[in-house]
């Protein structure tokens, strides 16, 4: 199964489109706190989730915390970041990896940089700042389901030759 | 160049990411009128889309002035919807393809839907509505920049190998 990452998240629309697209993809979460809002889940199925009850979402109170979860589960973290040389498409996912995404306003720090297994980026023109980071992380999640097979979906939607 | 085409757009943050996208990626935008909100320049610009100059958009005042269009530029349209057979991984695109995405809260119209020269799915989870318009649209223009090679994109972004 693959994962998404979200380093403290601090714009509740875009971490609500990422809850939605995780759910209907097959993809679990992993929230890394502190966020910029309530991220419990009668916080977010208030605000309208009421497709939480279909997502796998794991908290994690702090950086420290999320590193010693995915040390532990030998989890494979591939950052997303403008700073990366190397375009999502020409990297090869793995069933299980976590793709962390940084903060919409400002990435992530550099100890979180440094930390990842491997740092991508999808491609943009010359002198523009950056996609959305749903759009981002939809792009990158799209091509790690093509390359390594998505997760529960029903039959028909798959002829299963690239299944896992 | 790839074009995306929105249909009666009616989510403005919806279309102002997707704007954003469009930008990021060198996609052109073709907005199919009429819209649920005022998607003149002088109000994008007023909403914050500083990126506005750097998007080729073109509004056209109805489905049937579209149509027009793409019949005169012989724009192949590809309709992004649930109701699809075909994954959208394993359709071939083609430089110049539109793809084209319904509104966010009811898709397209069966004789939009009959026009359009082919239709994908993004495959989602039994059970599951949908997922958001610009998450869906961002998995689909990933994958046909991905087969076709990117737009003015700089050098160092690519290899070029898979430039048309």
């Amino acid at each position: 199964m693959l994962r998404l990452a979200l380093y403290q998240p601090d714009i509740p629309q875009n971490a609500g489109t990422l809850l939605r697209m995780a759910a209907c993809l097959g993809v679990a979460v992993e929230i890394i706190e502190p966020a910029g809002f309530d991220v419990s889940d009668r916080h977010l199925r208030r605000a309208g989730l009421d497709y939480l009850d279909h997502v796998a979402i794991t908290r994690h109170r702090s950086w420290a915390a999320f590193c010693e979860w995915r040390e532990r589960e030998t989890i494979r973290l591939v950052l997303a970041t403008t700073a990366a040389a190397l375009p999502y498409t020409d990297f090869a996912f793995s069933d299980g990896d976590c793709v962390l995404m940084g903060r919409e306003s400002a990435g992530v720090p550099d100890h979180v940089h440094a930390a990842a297994d491997a740092r991508v980026v999808v491609p943009i023109r010359a002198g523009l700042r950056s996609l959305n980071v749903a759009v981002a992380a939809a792009m990158i999640l799209g091509e790690a389901i093509r390359q390594v097979g998505p997760h529960e979906l029903t039959a028909s939607d798959r002829d299963g030759t690239s299944a896992p």
